[in-house]
């Protein structure tokens, strides 16, 4: 059904497909080496004169809003993530879909949780051609079997932004549930029964869409303030009785890992920072919401004040810990396009120094520089690297597609990347001869840590050198696979079939790799 | 020197040109008939690639930034007027630029003052070909008398943002004067010896430009919060000793008329809004900066006060009075693209619910609406006003062009517009039979309150209905016209030369009027 007749060696060495969902892509050219042509997609003009005098762009129902909207076969459709496993909005844009007998749609959300496993439905009924996002769960189980009728296409965020903007994802209506909005459209997540934080995964959506869509359960007059989504920007308003469920929005608290064996990574992970002058005085790095993770930021916090520091920023998504550092004056500001917990929410609604940001801001590639490039440490994880420091973010050693790629390719670019892993998973090694996706080149990747030891990229000989007279354990990757596989046996690579289900975008549009189907 | 071999009527019924300085532009075609075709300006696909990785785009001069920029001959020039006339930035450019031997520019301002000056000897040595852009003061008049190479071209604030928007102006360099910035060019106002509070003016510029300069006297680390400039946009940071004087960016206090005139101008006018019932709880309005207008502002405060209402919100420019009201909790919001005095300054920076907003938001008529329409009621002044509600803000009675047009059309398009006006300056009269220039059309001018009387269009017959059991001086225009004649005499029209030296625009870029030479 998918048939790729054009298939080429990208500079990674990976066999891509030239040709998508019936439209040309550049295969990957090797790390900074492709230059885009052309011009910015270009929206049309509008005029008020289209628009109520008095602001006031509500309608009745979503279903109102996209008939209004001109829903029709084949258009593109996006969503954010923002209201996570909460997400009340998405499956009702394709419940009506269905019912209004549209066909052939294509979902581009900025990330799927396991609650749009509805979609699925959808997909099967023709409503859906394929989905272009993220394919957690159930829906990359369902796209990895080979059962999607359009091909995946995997993009980072910032990778998503860019395609927005370079025009090669034209969205003709973004559907943009808002927890809190008024009649013009004027939106944010700071208040309201949803309260999602920020929605800084929306502004390429709702800048560039054709038509754009709010759906909110907490209507206030004009002007709601402050404005995450502008309402200039807004054909029509919807409001609905609930747009999330809270408890699956966000996390009441998010917690450190308990866990020993990464408790050790995290510790590692430190003191690697703190040992190889990396974490410093007036510096900035981003960790994520993982118990690792949190256990890290939570390291920093305690360095930072012993040694009297004062770190100028990190960059979210945020949490409870993060907002402690600010609170405990070790850090002045946080960028933030996620919230993650309650307090995070709270901590943007009234800190200005918890300041919102965009993924434009932090992570497209094709912009006049973005922060990645600004980042001291960046914390990452990976389904499996390589003995190349080569990333899989996406799939599973058994060639399951069950992950989307998030800001991890985009992080990739700060000073010093680092991957605190463990050894092995389910006694599989995380640790390969060749990842079985490729989502991130090995020479972006500078430091594997994992609770037998730090593997650093020989590339990086500047924190090897600076490592001489630690006592941290440092070993090459090699040694570290070879550990791994002593202990689990060396696993054996899945057998996959040769069509293909998804292709991974690399951060400046151009296919890094593809996903083949899992006979299952 | 300026030909123009195709005049057309408007449906004004003003004789305008079709072509402007080379370039084809659409007649007027009565208010709210001009539908705009195509899309947006798209500019072109940067990449981080070509921007530093550690995000320091600062270089040593303004002179380098334009060279870097390849600023060269016949290129646009935009920059903003917040500085007011403390703006030491603008006439450094063009300085540079003869320097550089660069010839016929175009300078694409937001405003001039009176501090632009010199200008002037760069429009004379050839190094700028015309000022597209308010004309106040030296510049105007040096305009008025035919001197200038191109023809200049007058926009609302709106219709400037329109301009950009709509690929109409193609801005080659921005250049952003910013009291505070960080090394990646993201920047604010509120913070800095030369802080104006708001830049809401520079949206446009930086960004649909090509290059965009970000000069600042006060450099700070990366992050620059709140970035009220998003440095994702810019190109290159220029640090200077000053970019502003601060006695002239913004007054140090805004103060209430206290001429009897014109305080009973203010108080006709609080009691017509109030009698009218459309000044009331929950409501907005726009009033602007002048001594009449902060009589009125202060009026409504009262008013408010005594009457328990609350106002939802104001539109700026910011004044003491403004933030007064939000204090004294007769108001929720200000909104403002633009603060006039330290107070206003003080407020934006500290207070939440006076919130930064665009031109782009406020009044851009090719937007999917903007907030004039919602305005209950707009205060607004005029140079000249006509029998048939025809408003003037540009020339003076002698035909000379002193003056920009700011936001005036744009809030033309409020709930109600009410011009309190004198109804003689300098013994001329300010109602005229005709218009010396058209800047609003009648039908959108609703209300003109004097010292004698108050006129009400006849259109809002809803307005005079409610009037009927007032005290109020209602009395019709031409009664008013002949009042100030019996006392001023008629005045004569001003001989003008057939030459058209200005076009002005309206807010959906088509030409209402044109502006003739005048023989000193």
């Amino acid at each position: 059904m998918k048939k790729y007749d054009t298939l080429v060696k990208n500079a990674a060495g990976r066999t891509v497909p030239e040709e998508i969902n019936g439209r040309k892509h550049v295969p990957f050219q090797g790390v900074g080496k492709h230059r885009p042509q052309g011009r910015k997609h270009a929206p049309l003009i509008p005029t008020s004169l289209d628009y109520p005098a008095d602001g006031n762009k509500t309608v009745a129902s979503l279903r109102e809003a996209l008939e209004k909207a001109g829903l029709q076969d084949g258009m593109t459709i996006s969503t954010h993530h923002h209201l996570r496993n909460g997400d009340l909005v998405s499956n009702e844009i394709f419940k009506h879909a269905s019912e209004m007998g549209v066909k052939n749609l294509v979902w581009f959300p900025s990330a799927a949780f396991p609650c749009n496993a509805p979609v699925i439905d959808y997909l099967e009924d023709g409503t859906l051609n394929r989905i272009e996002g993220s394919m957690n769960g159930p829906l990359g189980k369902y796209c990895s079997e080979g059962r999607m009728t359009g091909t995946a296409v995997l993009r980072s965020h910032g990778g998503r932004y860019q395609a927005i903007q370079d025009g090669e994802i034209k969205v003709d209506i973004a559907v943009i549930a808002t927890p809190t909005a008024d009649p013009f459209g004027n939106g944010n997540a700071v208040d309201g029964p949803s309260a999602c934080g920020v929605l800084g995964y929306s502004l390429a959506d709702y800048q560039y869409a054709d038509k754009v869509i709010v759906v909110t359960d907490n209507l206030v007059d004009f002007p709601c303030i402050p404005m995450q989504i502008e309402g200039n920007f807004v054909d029509y308003v919807v409001v609905v009785d609930k747009i999330g469920i809270p408890e699956k929005i966000v996390s009441g608290t998010t917690r450190i890992t308990n866990s020993p064996d990464r408790l050790l990574i995290a510790q590692l992970t430190s003191q690697f920072c703190l040992e190889t002058g990396i974490l410093k005085d007036r510096g900035c790095f981003q960790f994520g919401a993982g118990g690792t993770s949190l256990a890290i930021g939570h390291d920093f916090h305690q360095i930072l004040k012993e040694k009297n520091w004062k770190a100028r920023f990190a960059f979210g998504g945020s949490t409870q810990y993060m907002v402690d550092m600010i609170r405990d004056d070790v850090m002045d500001y946080i960028l933030d396009a996620q919230a993650f917990d309650l307090e995070a929410v709270r901590s943007v609604r009234e800190n200005p120094n918890h300041y919102p940001v965009s993924i434009f801001h932090a992570y497209d590639f094709h912009s006049k520089g973005n922060y990645t490039t600004m980042m001291d440490i960046v914390i990452l994880g990976a389904t499996e690297v390589d003995i190349n420091f080569n990333g899989n973010v996406v799939t599973h050693s058994d060639g399951y597609l069950l992950h989307g790629i998030g800001g991890w390719q985009n992080c990739l670019h700060a000073k010093c990347t680092i991957l605190p892993i463990p050894l092995f998973r389910d006694r599989i090694p995380v640790i390969k001869d060749e990842v079985t996706t490729l989502c991130g080149p090995g020479e972006l990747i500078d430091v594997i840590v994992t609770e037998r030891g730090i593997a650093v990229n020989p590339r990086r000989q500047d924190l090897l050198d600076r490592l001489k007279h630690t006592g941290l354990p440092i070993k090459t990757i090699e040694e570290l696979k070879n550990e791994a596989e002593k202990i689990c046996g060396k696993p054996e690579k899945p057998v996959l079939d040769d069509e293909i289900v998804a292709a991974i975008k690399w951060v400046d549009g151009t296919v890094i790799d593809a996903v083949r189907k899992v006979n299952p």
